[in-house]
């Protein structure tokens, strides 16, 4: 199952709307099929690791991350072609969150008579594909927020200067980072301090189906310079503003090859929970927020937020008037702070990273855990 | 050495204007002697150690943190007295680096024939005394800033509700910390809003025994009920304040048990330099500033501090108003942020303590690393 995660992983962000999976078709101690899914349309993980396997799949076992499907979608449901390759075991690591289907693939399977384990690794298998299972459980996009601050908790120095506080390491998991979202965001205020171009810059990545670049900016007044739309539209530009924005200046963004998402107004600002909708209704299943003070702010003083990524670098900028990461109207009290859990950390470099959730992940995968539950009925009662 | 380095931490902070060392004899492989150095005035630790160990001293070894004196001060010098013991073999962790004794001890025992050896576990014998070092090099105390912020850099909320951000182990943590120092700071600001006593409060230590504990404020306008003045003067409270502080206000501080500390200003302000002169002419060999912004801004600002402690709690605070823990004007350009180095990390609990250097602590040892290598020829040369 670590192989099928590794593998899963290798796509995870570039295949919405659907989820990210990983398989592995074993016989004895021998690995004979790889899979992992690669976009929307694409044959699925465990189809292309029992196609490499082909006749050899046969009395074999298939790992697969996420319970294979039973309904035809844009490729023939996956169920009836596990049958038919002739393992005898399949190894799930999570049930499917989608609320209609969650265990119907597998018992589909176990009917078929074959041995059917499900929930191995579960914790890492949910986490692969926590977007997805937000996104069918709530119709909204997955949410991280992400920063990188010196130890003294500043994002920049009181000139504004913010290139670069952390390490080179930390950069590359930044970009990684990107990679895993379907979109990157960051406020209208950090595109004309930073001017982030807000791709992945990776060897081996390929830059032009990276995630949309996303700019948020209630009056769309953007740099028209900006490196942000080099390149555009691959990948895509979006700028999501309100009826504040003047027509001349969308026409503007629109032939820097930019697409406009009118969203409604909170505040004389963009709506962010309008936003999040109408980024799901564009089959948006992840969202990176990356800044700046005001918009992060503004994420978690709605709630908004299901998972934080902060990176420390050991070193102090001070200032009174240097920014912090989280800005808005923050809480009152400190019993009302926002408490990660789940925290994990590690060093990248001299930097240290240190991510959570807010959000409780199992909460999206309710109904996987009644279906978990039933299908482990249903092999004792046989 | 590792024994008697924890023998010699557990004075750490109480023996100013003295350096803490630990000491141990062994005979074989057996432990027969302990010490470590308690107060300025008590016996030094080696003399605890061979006291313990008696006659049955001789022919063993002596591990000793420090480099044993051959000057007397307050107590005979230890140098001949490690002779008389009989021990043959005498393990040093770093000479010691006032500026005219380095070397000595070592030399007179290498002299009288015994085997010494010096620099054993070095950098954590140089740690053990690095405020002694600066102390005796500088004439001024070692300098210690100490935060605890939540994951997006607050240290309350923008209420002003800091109380606690961090966990009970970091709590635990920052109590032993203060007793690792002969002072403890905070500034007028943050005993208004936190109320803080600065006491160590911890299960086995003497409170009464405890740092200093030091406001500084340039007006003394500090509320006289506070809770820092709670059994004053033991441990002794301070006032740092400049000639603004008016002569009833300081009357009324005095008769709370408080002791004055006039200092030179500096815009409008106490000058830090000034007060840390003042300091060490009262034998305060460290100092462990904890806030709030506005007092670690200004000592960040003026170059300062030797070390920081940082515990980052795994929550989310928000606000733009929020305070952050370094005020202050800090750096203009990110090349000029205070990198620290010998960086360390741990949990603490559900907090996370990353900690390290400003202060280039090998500056401070000098005379000792000329010292070490000139007695390492002394024992090729025999």
């Amino acid at each position: 199952m670590a192989e099928a995660l590794r593998l899963g992983r290798l796509r995870k962000g570039r295949t919405a709307p659907n989820p990210a999976v990983g398989a592995l078709v074993t016989l004895g101690e021998k690995i004979i099929g790889r899979g992992f899914h690669e976009r929307a349309g694409a044959p699925h993980a465990e189809v292309t690791a029992l196609g490499e396997a082909g006749v050899r799949a046969r009395g074999g076992t298939l790992y697969v991350t996420l319970e294979p499907c039973v309904a035809r979608g844009r490729t023939p449901a996956c169920a009836p072609f596990v049958v038919a390759s002739g393992v005898k075991r399949v190894v799930i690591g999570t049930v499917d969150p989608n609320p209609g289907v969650a265990g119907k693939g597998a018992a589909a399977l176990q009917e078929a008579g074959l041995d059917v384990v499900a929930g191995v690794r579960e914790r890492e298998c949910r986490h692969l594909v926590e977007d997805f299972a937000k996104f069918v459980a709530t119709k909204t996009p997955w949410v991280t927020a992400k920063f990188a601050t010196s130890l003294d908790g500043k994002i920049a120095t009181r000139s504004g200067d913010a290139t670069w506080i952390s390490g080179p390491a930390a950069r590359r998991y930044a970009h990684r980072l990107r990679w895993e979202h379907g979109a990157v965001a960051v406020g209208a205020g950090t595109l004309r301090a930073d001017d982030p171009r807000l791709t992945v810059r990776l060897a081996g990545y390929d830059q032009s189906e990276g995630p949309v670049r996303l700019i948020i900016s209630s009056s769309a007044v953007v740099p028209p310079r900006a490196r942000v739309f080099e390149g555009a539209p691959k990948p895509p530009v979006w700028v999501a503003c309100t009826r504040r924005a003047r027509p001349r200046t969308v026409a503007r963004l629109t032939r820097r090859g930019a697409e406009i998402i009118m969203c409604k107004e909170e505040g004389r600002r963009v709506s962010l929970a309008d936003l999040l909708s109408r980024l799901a209704e564009r089959n948006v299943t992840s969202l990176l927020v990356e800044g700046g003070e005001e918009l992060l702010g503004g994420f978690f003083d709605r709630g908004l937020v299901d998972r934080v990524v902060a990176v420390t670098a050991p070193k102090i900028i001070g200032g009174k008037r240097a920014k912090s990461p989280v800005g808005g109207r923050g809480v009152g009290r400190l019993d009302d702070a926002l408490v990660l859990r789940e925290t994990k950390r590690r060093s990248l470099g001299d930097d240290v990273l240190l991510e959570g959730y807010l959000a409780d992940v199992d909460d999206y995968f309710a109904n996987v855990t009644r279906a978990t539950e039933r299908l482990r009925e249903g092999c004792r009662g046989r």
